[in-house]
């Protein structure tokens, strides 16, 4: 199994923004170094930082032929298309990167591996369609086989979905590598699958598979590993998707859990407007439900606190950091804006404490 | 949507017993009067009470033509193959159901409606081919709707699989109605929809949905109901099924819980022999837990304990009925073992305090 993805041309006609292509977008902000050019008519002669505001000098091209020019590894289809059919005009792009002997990858609803013209044709030039949400067949169901790792297993838990429980980790491993730690992030959603090469969307699992999924992953994550930074995912008090976190929870048995909270949010699911309607407690209080949630399988404890604060003035985010350590007497900082040390201590802190200190 | 099931003729070749045959054995033990006749060459001209130990004088036969000349309004796969495709011989039985009009139901992994020549001999015919592990497609992400429905919604949850859930419910339906309550049982597992006629295997959905297919079976319950008897799955504290478990606690978002138990078992998972390693905590400590996982969604009280103490002598049950009654200072009874009445009275108390006595 790869634990790098290759390099990409990213397929995201007349739709490259933010709103409107998730996948891309991520793979440009995270990955920018692995992305070629950028497949959009409509903004063909731009560049990424020009349309999106990061990115750099990625290049947005108006026809396949000038992004297969740029020599990438793989196509990926970074949008979704209106009404989930693959269009004409997509097929022909996916067919011609199969023909030059690119892997495609893709994270759309409709499985690309699925379409008899399209697998046929791969399987015949011996190249992968890689559909990163399909979850792999033959899932156990878990049974605590990865509280018995060698690697210290920590997961980023959240008072939300959509709180930075991906990016914290991701912020991390630099982190923890430069203290001889070899630390692996494991992801558990597409972005994260995306970025890593490999990984499970445990959301998309069949229910009864979420901890087997999580279980897996750890145990593929902790080999060669001192460190497994594994990404959450949901709440457990989000009223639509508390069960993919548990299950996750359950499943990977963490030694040690960061809780991750957006500083501006009060309601959960409040980034999508409508319907907001639980509140979100006070951080101690999701600290304590995580850590007696988890305690029965095997007892675990927040070691820190990870905030977004991307939509507050600097001092108004400075003081929300200061509020979460004050509340819950635990480390905290936004690792994407300030200093990442005092996460990257707390998380070795607790391995040495277990192990201790790397040679 | 029915709510009843039709009359059944079983097919359990070769295979009826308690261990072999779980949906056929569920059925001939929860709705004996709905059972013309059970299929299993290998026992013909026996009776399912001589076979089973229950069941009365439901026939055994060893021809499908037999079975068919009890009348029966629908074939059942009460048996998995091994391995997992319809063998041949089944295949002519569901096609002879089909030619006579009778709807086929099956609990198999394979979906009978997935298979051409069935699905298009079922059309023709005019029949149903109810594969009733199947989830519905286009479930919805859950948003709290189910907390803002009219009829109580009372859900047991457990300490473990397989410690009464579907039973408790069941067993407390009749009790309720003598009341003046319209009171109708909402099944979420198979065995249930198979006696309800009704309802979605919520550990065979997509995890994203798991909330969702719960507040989906609440709001159609809830129609001219006044009490919906939920049926829980798994436990929080199961270390490999506590997403499912969650996922319907806050999709449901029920008014009040009760707590099942098998009063024998100490460990999650006892009942499969292999690897169990999680304690059972105290009963106190589960009622806890649950009301402190519900409380950010919706609050809501455990309100009695079902106990499950099939495999303990009369004193001994009595004895664990006592003292779940003063660990938790709950009403607690095996509600088919003994007495039904308290946990019917704390479910009718709990309906009142909320709209008044019944009319």
């Amino acid at each position: 199994m790869p634990h790098t993805a290759p390099t990409f041309l990213i397929v995201a006609d007349g739709k490259l923004a933010v709103e409107t292509a998730k996948t891309a977008t991520s793979a440009i902000r995270y990955l920018p170094e692995r992305v070629v050019a950028v497949l959009d008519a409509s903004k063909a002669g731009r560049t990424c930082q020009d349309v999106l505001g990061f990115g750099g000098a990625i290049p947005v091209v108006g026809t396949i032929e000038e992004g297969f020019a740029r020599g990438p590894q793989a196509l990926l289809v970074g949008i979704a298309p209106t009404g989930g059919a693959l269009p004409p005009a997509w097929r022909g792009w996916v067919l011609a990167a199969i023909d030059r002997g690119l892997e495609v990858w893709s994270g759309l609803h409709t499985y690309l591996s699925d379409d008899p013209e399209l697998a046929t044709r791969a399987k015949a030039r011996g190249v992968r369609l890689f559909d990163f949400r399909k979850p792999p067949e033959h899932l156990p169901v878990a049974n605590g086989r990865a509280r018995l790792v060698e690697a210290h297993v920590c997961l980023t838990v959240g008072t939300d979905c959509s709180s930075g429980k991906m990016t914290a980790q991701v912020e991390l491993v630099a982190g923890l590598q430069a203290k001889g730690l070899r630390t692996r992030f494991v992801p558990t959603g597409q972005t994260g699958i995306l970025l890593a090469g490999w990984g499970i969307s445990v959301d998309a699992v069949v229910a009864d598979f979420i901890a087997g999924a999580a279980e897996q992953l750890v145990l593929e994550g902790a080999k060669d590993a001192d460190v497994v930074l594994l990404e959450g995912q949901g709440s457990l008090i989000h009223p639509g998707y508390s069960g993919v976190t548990l299950g996750l929870l359950h499943g990977a048995c963490p030694a040690s859990l960061v809780l991750c909270h957006q500083s501006s949010r009060r309601l959960i699911g409040q980034y999508h407007g409508a319907s907001a309607w639980v509140p979100i407690p006070p951080l101690a209080q999701m600290v304590r439900l995580y850590e007696d949630a988890v305690a029965p399988i095997r007892p675990a404890k927040v070691i820190g606190i990870a905030l977004n604060t991307y939509d507050l003035a600097e001092s108004a985010a400075r003081d929300a950091v200061r509020r979460a350590e004050d509340e819950t007497g635990l480390p905290a900082t936004d690792p994407v804006r300030f200093d990442k040390a005092s996460l990257v201590n707390a998380i070795a802190s607790a391995v040495a404490r277990r192990h201790g200190p790397p040679a």
